[in-house]
């Protein structure tokens, strides 16, 4: 059993042991989702966007979640408020580009809170990594499309930029702080079936995240266990995604450290 | 094999090939089921009201869908907005009149998107609809209550005088367009009884009317789809609404063209 | 059979009887999950929070569920307009305190909601409750964390001093007018592990109220209605959270009469 998945599967225990707060401001398709996953991973979910409560809910966060999946200038403030509370206390703030490059909205927003806030780590999907960091790439509603970019060099020369880390999700996932960059091969053909699955990863990226420094060996871990968890959810009775969906659900829970650090499929490249 | 049948199995058949983008400005409720009803068909669903990205969003959909659920002024204006585009592009809208007669908020608020925006399909409930088309009917929050109404003869009269595809859903569901009416004779007694299953098959009328110009017969294939996956949902092992509901999403993903064109239960009246 | 478990399964029987609407302005993250609940009980549910359509909307309900977990100004004034309508017409309201103590925003939202409306019922988990009543207690994110306080003797307290039924939830219910203390033994551990289940026990009490003056015991019976539903549902074949959610909710819609008799652990001491 290599290094790296014995750290990465003591992150996980270390979830369980001390339930961080993940605050997220999230959009409206996957808020039951992604407080279950919270939950499942060991970790505690809030959902809150009034913006007289961003300080007081956000500083006692173990990370920050933002996800402009269904945007609205109020839901922007209240990120802009969040994260500024989450800058001055190092909490990690971990954003999910969804749907950037579909609408310059939605592009320029991504943008506008990268360069007021400092973000731990930014996620996206290949064409919306493609489009933020300039690679090139196609987005059509909150899906990526034929892109053709490559990838690996895009998202380490953009982590190095932005002096994030940055995931770039596929079949394969990228991950890099600028310096070091991981690929994971968990996961399975099931995952893009079924809405929500790349946001409810990002709240695994946000547990992992608050319990070590090392953002992107934490992304790595979390998108490991992520995927993991879909491997083994095939080995129950899948009869469509819907059944899929509860099986991977109960897999998350069900996963201890032993078996992510047996199964995680990452590599330092 | 009716003429019908195949025709309307051809389209779920268009829908997984042309992967239509259904944008989506729905209630807060059902977005989750919508959205993943949208994918299971082939579709590709996008959530989105923020005013400054309604024209991006829509002017690459297949369908709108505007579902009046829950609403607010913002709600209405993104409707609006997003109700240009799609008119303006010649990309048909479909108006989900979710509640009307309820309050006269809703009523009015469909009488205002119908005079502003060309829609394309109005679907209701019998209660809607009836008060919609002026021929009477009962709504209890978001439920038909004890109508006893001439359904056939007002969905038929309403379609002719709005120029629009109505739909009225029920044991039987109708669709007119004020030439043709068919009556579909596709579900089960469980689609009821779980909350949003109205939202979820507006969401199929959606995709089907993407790819097809005959919006009647898009709709009607739609409802028998639907239905007919409620039918096989109900062969696995169902033991209340919740497994229901996992084995229904199950059968609509592994529905195809095939088993639609034997199973679907259109007649032309 | 003692006299208590009769009255308060004769109150399911009423539910399935006279279907009462029960209006919700709840948070974001539990609408699907609370609709559900709501029908599977053989209530009628709506979510609507436009001003525009408050009094319309609340005057026909059976009960008004006031859930504070994803606030924001709009929907503290939708609460307040339904809220005056409940009022005047004697419908029960029920407040459920989600997250308060957390942020100082959602205490004083509660506290201006109790000043401003008479609620017939306060509920939270014991942090929530502990903090409001001023006897002490924690919270994070919207879990109670480590309460050591008399609970008892706080939740008859502040049932008396706010002339409300209040109710704490946790591995034992307490429900109190102020006079009557009942104790609620139904539930196990699975139901903490998923999100959502306080604000869907929520809309079981806001069910049970509607058709019974006796708030305390209405109260009682629907957390002992909920509680079982979650025993009946580990007899089931349940692999983690996810499955065991879909048996629960399958179990919610199969209670009937003599089950929750038989079960319901309902104690007044």
């Amino acid at each position: 059993m290599d290094k790296i998945n014995t750290r990465v599967s003591e992150l996980l225990g270390e979830i369980k042991k001390q339930k961080p707060l993940i605050h997220h401001i999230t959009n409206l398709v996957v808020m039951n989702d992604t407080a279950n996953v919270t939950l499942f991973l060991g970790a505690l979910p809030v959902m809150a966007h009034a913006h007289e409560e961003m300080e007081e809910m956000t500083k006692n966060a173990g990370a920050l979640v933002l996800n402009i999946g269904t945007l609205t200038e109020y839901w922007i403030e209240a990120m802009l408020l969040a994260g500024a509370v989450a800058n001055k206390k190092g909490i990690p703030i971990v954003l999910d580009a969804v749907g950037a490059g579909a609408t310059s909205y939605r592009t320029k927003t991504c943008e506008q809170l990268m360069e007021k806030l400092h973000i731990s780590v930014i996620k996206g999907n290949a064409g919306e990594i493609g489009i933020l960091s300039g690679a090139g790439g196609k987005v059509r509603g909150v899906e990526s499309v034929g892109s053709s970019i490559d990838l690996v060099s895009a998202v380490k020369k953009y982590a190095a930029k932005t002096k994030a880390t940055v995931i770039a999700t596929g079949k394969r996932d990228i991950v890099s702080d600028g310096k070091i960059v991981y690929v994971v091969d968990n996961g399975n053909s099931w995952l893009p079936r079924i809405t929500g699955t790349g946001c409810m990863s990002t709240t695994a990226v946000a547990a992992f995240c608050a319990v070590d420094h090392d953002q992107a060996l934490a992304s790595a871990g979390a998108l490991a266990c992520f995927g993991l968890a879909a491997e083994l959810a095939v080995k129950k009775k899948i009869e469509g995604p819907a059944s899929f969906k509860v099986a991977f659900l109960d897999a998350i829970y069900n996963m201890d450290e032993r078996t992510l650090a047996a199964g995680a499929k990452i590599t330092e490249i």
